[in-house]
């Protein structure tokens, strides 16, 4: 089988390896019929140290079930699964509370022996808990929105939870890419009055609103604070959502809530420390989110990609096969894409 | 009347000044039988930079009615009130949401032309809106307990509700002085199984174990967190009340929540940021709190003082005269004393 590996920054190959094969009696042996190249990804893309050995890549993947451990009850071959990004039992303390990303016996793709999700099969540990079975052919035209569950739109989701986005209230979302656009469409469907996108470019800017984005602030740092604080009556947002992780753009997102007011956040943190704890702190704001348990969400999302209610696979404005995975990085990383979808 | 000012670090005096009358007609002039030292109280006396003008101080007090402005509709001269930490008009946006430390239209004791606690009358702005009524008389035994809801019993509940304590939940406590010391029975009265107190001195663990503390640590930071782990099984706690406000027990006290868990911080920041913003992103770990709406606690929590199953009011252990004032900031500052009430 072939699969994707990163051997330093701006280095990705497309490689073959032994084919994937059962391990645990709780695997699942998956061929993967989707996948995506993840805004994550670009962090080691952009700063990984040179690696003799390589790292696997890819953690958003569509399947077909090829075999299954003898201790896996959920799927059986030939169902299509989605996965999250991260695996997960299903039956620790955090996984039963909705945690998966937190499990206690979870894990990364690519990481102590499990495949990535950017190549041609996965072995999937903990198949029950981590996987979830598909009610479509795997033609399906919905594959693009199914497809973002497995992050994407499971975290754009967590920001807004995470920021107590709900019915009436002003949401500020920090940062256009996909991220960002699938958190303006959680921020409509859990029922968002005003949701003010911060970003530059015209065509994401565009897709925005038409996820339901009602203003845009092209501005930056204390200007953009200063904009929003203008768009929301001088009171602030409500819900702010953190879908860059610089700090700028923390420094911006916390600057932007009302008191009382929330901030998601989802973006990889590049700073190990929060800005503005005294502000935040007199205005009582409050600071959440982290990875998005997405093993949680995609039951919660599902029946609303499956109706046609959210469209979450416009964020896919590029479609590849499995050897041009390494432009497809350069493409995302120059902003030539939002998000590339690999077809194996 | 007299009042007490304080003109620089270690320098309070009570002096006399001109009495306490009406000005707008939405104020109440309230006699004060019952005032308190704060530990905020403590941070201008370790710090402020010398005046000639001095700073009036206090903002914790029960108080009969004296006289009210022609607006004031909930209460009338005779009434015993206790007042919240900050006044507010009770219809803003942030009053009605129960923010009341962010009233549009509020402000703080002490400041802008309006008398501190800390002496024999007070001039109360927005008395509807910040007062609340006691059924009570002003002798009643309890006194102490009610004084508490203007700000340290409330403070310490506002860290619980923050951290989301509820029933069954593990709590860690970091700070062992008054405000602590209600969050000990803030946990507890909220359903709290576990609750560790993290503090040295041994009559306020005593105190903290009688609240319903259930394990202590007496170590310090990284031995701190290491401890509290151990004591819930390997986890971290779900909920953690930071009381302090130093960098040092910030960073105790976001290294202690297990992964989904919260942070309550009621301490006021002594630093701008806030330390491991990777950790407790990793482990969607929650932080919030401010200033406590004391004004909408006290709702919530009269009902529990008046009949005996809460007693924050054990957290005062001296009784003194106003003029003894300035030795009550000194007896707290070297922790002879844990919290001082003043008769004026």
């Amino acid at each position: 089988m072939r699969a994707t590996l990163m051997y330093g920054a701006h280095d990705v190959r497309v490689e073959s390896f032994p084919d994937a094969s059962l391990v645990e009696p709780t695997d699942a042996l998956v061929t993967v019929t989707r996948s995506a190249i993840c805004g994550s990804d670009l962090w080691p893309y952009n700063q990984m140290e040179p690696s003799d050995t390589g790292r696997r890549m890819g953690h958003e993947f569509i399947g077909v079930v090829e075999d299954v451990g003898a201790d896996v009850r959920t799927m059986k071959p030939g169902d299509l699964v989605v996965t999250p990004f991260v695996w997960s039992d299903g039956t620790c303390v955090f996984c039963r509370a909705g945690l998966q990303p937190s499990c206690l016996r979870g894990g990364r793709y690519g990481a102590d022996g499990v495949d990535g999700g950017q190549g041609e099969a996965v072995r999937v540990p903990q198949a029950d808990g981590t996987l979830v079975v598909l009610p479509v052919g795997e033609d399906s035209e919905l594959m693009p929105s199914l497809l973002t569950l497995s992050d994407v739109m499971a975290t754009g989701h967590h920001a807004a939870r995470a920021a107590n986005v709900g019915p009436g209230t002003s949401v500020a979302v920090v940062g256009g890419g996909a991220v960002g656009l699938c958190g303006v469409i959680a921020a409509k469907r859990l029922g968002a009055e005003q949701i003010v996108i911060l970003g530059r470019h015209p065509d994401r800017i565009a897709l925005a609103k038409e996820f339901g984005a009602t203003d845009v602030v092209s501005e930056r740092g204390e200007e953009a604070v200063e904009r929003v604080r203008e768009m929301t009556d001088d009171l602030g947002a409500h819900a702010v959502l953190e879908c860059v992780g610089h700090g700028e753009s923390t420094h911006t997102a916390v600057g932007i809530p009302r008191p009382g007011g929330a901030v998601g956040r989802v973006g990889l943190p590049q700073e190990d420390s929060i800005p503005e704890a005294v502000r935040t702190f007199f205005d009582n704001v409050t600071i959440a989110g982290g990875p998005a348990p997405a093993r949680a969400y995609i039951e919660e999302l599902l029946p609303d990609v499956l109706d046609g209610t959210i469209e979450p696979g416009r964020v896919f404005d590029r479609v590849i096969g499995l050897d041009e995975v390494p432009d497809g990085y350069r493409a995302m990383d120059e902003r030539e894409a939002i998000k590339v979808l690999v077809e194996p």
